[in-house]
């Protein structure tokens, strides 16, 4: 009925330039919001019809928050009060820079300026066995998984009769002690301690473990030591196992296997261990720096167009001060944005465009409740409620904008005073696709 | 890995009499909290870990509320304050009255007594094709396709070349006229109003067409004539296109036809037009009466056995002053559950048990922001805002008790005075499987 050549992309034609934007993030989105439909056309492109506030990502996971409180669709972000904006949510093909084209599923379309400002993906450095058996946490959809998963992994632990069994869905292996991993296991924690006994009774919360495990000889390596020691004891005092210097070998879905031959018997094993950057087909090889990220100049302008730019984590560039690029966080994305947008601007002016220069607010991770690390400017770090309640304010601040703000607020609120998790529903049961029996299991008992 | 052999319902033993109670709807839920584990153990099975308050389930498929704010976690609700209460996640397979046993995937269970309370499902009267075609709402996923849907069909119809395509990707078809299809209608033709025209410049909505068809000569059948009326002209100003005395012979995913030869092209036809009692195997056939409902004297005891009950909408109850059952809706199952719970304890006190009596609070149904109808004990109808007021105050003062209250509130509060609608995020595409065409496109543009 619908095939692709029933399909167009239906942009209207257009004599101001044409800005294509791949990709609806902190990058893409302020990018955006800084230029006019007066002076461009612009269009975006995404394959998710939303924009997702990704540091509360594990949220979603852990049954804190549903998805509307961390993602805002784009359509209603850049609604009719954008001039000459077009949103379409269609996935990408590649680049031809020679005829200045983005080939999309459903037609080509020419641009005069080219922003890619994809992100990244996890990196599971061709691990396909990890792959196949262990959770990301990069998209709703991997979180909404690894959340029904984490409830039918005690909703069997509590009907398994077989005690080996039982303490292999009471596992739980988070690999990579970045702030994915660190929040992750921090919040688990404390659904352990808080939340869990009191839904399930009958099983024994002694024994659930909670692994933390990082290659690198800290926690949260890209924070001050003294972020990490402080992070390290917080969870450490909730009960997290972290095992430092620690690479995974194997994990076939059952058993992790540890470089040096250690093993844990575990049903869930979440993969936080790295990313790589989400490359378009189209670009030279010898553009893409290490972790999959294209090479810029300080202008965010891919090494060797003048029409092409890469902002945000997928983007390359080295400075005196940065010299192995920019954190993978928001704010460089956003920044980098803002900044683009200007030059942009400057362009069609003829006028020359300014170097971004970064300015590091500092960073923040969230151990638990009322306890994070914080490292700010001018070497100071804090820790304990005084760093969570500069998370949280971080948090809110840069949720505004999103009607998500009002949700996220009053969830925060009620669990600050509760300890309670409302979200503990099974929507779509989670199955492991490639073990037969699992999926035999869960379709006989499917929920819907 | 995990089969069926490795697992147990792992119920104690008991000297207690047994109640095992199947279902967590109202009725299910309301016997419980009034039985005390103290006089019994209690069991519940239920295939879904949540009770939902399905009075709002409309509001899931239209991108109002979030599952979490109609759904809550049934082992939350029966937390560790509820003694001997075991709940299991688990599919019924039937029951044995001679053995006093309820099978299920994982093991059989004795029961002392028995309690059905499994409401019902979609009925399709037997039309297969139009149960593989049309969307049913009923559950929680049923819900989230249905908006996947409704969002997709926008983002199509933005971009496809063909207008007749175009054309049958914004009419949508609502059959049945009762309050899931009246709610449903008058929330589609407000979001068409509010906020659609926001999100896709690009799409001529005066296109969009919203048809309700109901098979009897008024909407809401079940309520008085005074309120079909107004909601028949409530829908009719928001423009939405009541068709009465209509019945849909077939649907093929691409063309409704209705008896008598009308035809409409539509990509998204929602069912609602009827119901059946969601039956479990083990009971004699003579006992199912109309609408596959379990024949139940007026203690709700099944007909011919004395530990065997059945409550809420799959129990048909025939009184005088209810010659055809009662209500398919909350109240009778509530109340009811909460009157087995008494009579559960005089049976094992050996005093007789007491007769059912219904208490009719009266109807209500939502067309669109602020207008309702009620209809009130002593022959009272209400319109307009002051019925919506009353629809207010009645569905937030059922959800107390729920967390989901505040997050319903802010979300009501926040909607009356902006029109907005926050989550319309296209999460899990809806992929038609049956189509094969339609299923290629959503795949290759899958969102996750």
């Amino acid at each position: 009925m619908l095939n692709f050549d029933q399909l167009s992309l239906n942009i209207p034609d257009t004599t101001k330039p044409r800005v294509v934007v791949i990709g609806g993030g902190f990058g893409g989105i302020n990018l955006v919001k800084k230029l006019s439909g007066k002076d461009f056309q612009i269009v975006m492109f995404d394959k998710q019809n939303y924009h997702g506030f990704w540091p509360l990502l594990y949220q979603v996971a852990t049954a804190g928050l549903e998805p509307d409180a961390i993602a805002e669709p784009l359509r209603k972000m850049f609604d009719e009060d954008y001039e000459d904006f077009h949103f379409r949510l269609v996935r990408i093909l590649g680049v031809d820079p020679l005829t200045k084209t983005v080939k999309t599923m459903i037609g080509d379309l020419h641009y005069d300026y080219l922003v890619i400002a994809t992100g990244t993906k996890a990196n599971f450095f061709g691990n396909e066995q990890v792959q196949k058996y262990s959770f990301s946490l990069k998209t709703i959809p991997e979180a909404l998984n690894l959340r029904s998963q984490l409830l039918q992994s005690f909703e069997q632990a509590s009907i398994t009769k077989d005690p080996d069994i039982r303490q292999s869905l009471l596992n739980y292996v988070i690999v990579g002690a970045g702030p994915t991993g660190v929040e992750m296991a921090g919040s688990l924690a404390e659904m352990r301690k808080h939340v869990l006994p009191g839904d399930y009774p009958g099983l024994d919360f002694s024994k659930m473990n909670i692994y933390l495990v990082e290659g690198l000889d800290r926690v949260l390596p890209p924070m001050s030591p003294e972020a990490s020691a402080k992070t390290q004891k917080y969870l450490e005092d909730m009960g997290v196992v972290v095992k430092l210097k620690t690479l995974v070998e194997s994990y076939d879905g059952e058993t992790v296997t540890f470089k040096g031959g250690e093993q844990i018997r575990s049903q869930t094993v979440v993969w936080a261990a790295g990313v790589t950057g989400a490359l378009i087909d189209g670009l030279p090889k010898e553009l893409i720096a290490r972790g999959g990220r294209i090479t810029v100049n300080e202008f965010n302008q891919v090494q060797g167009y003048n029409d092409i730019f890469a902002i945000g984590d997928i983007a390359f560039m080295k400075t005196e001060k940065w010299p192995n690029g920019h954190p993978g966080v928001a704010q460089p994305a956003i920044q980098q944005g803002q900044h683009l947008a200007k030059n942009l601007r400057r362009l069609i002016k003829n006028e020359p465009m300014t170097k971004f220069d970064y300015f590091d607010k500092g960073s923040l991770a969230i151990i638990g409740r009322v306890r994070a690390v914080a490292d700010l400017p001018g070497n100071l770090h804090l820790g304990g409620f005084v760093a969570w309640v500069a998370w949280l304010f971080v948090h809110i601040y840069y949720l505004i904008g999103f009607r998500s703000k009002l949700v996220v607020l009053s969830n925060w609120i009620y669990r600050l005073f509760t300890y309670e998790r409302g979200t503990r529903l099974i929507i779509r049961p989670f199955v492991r696709r490639d073990k037969k029996e699992m999926e035999e299991f869960v379709v006989k008992n499917e929920l819907s």
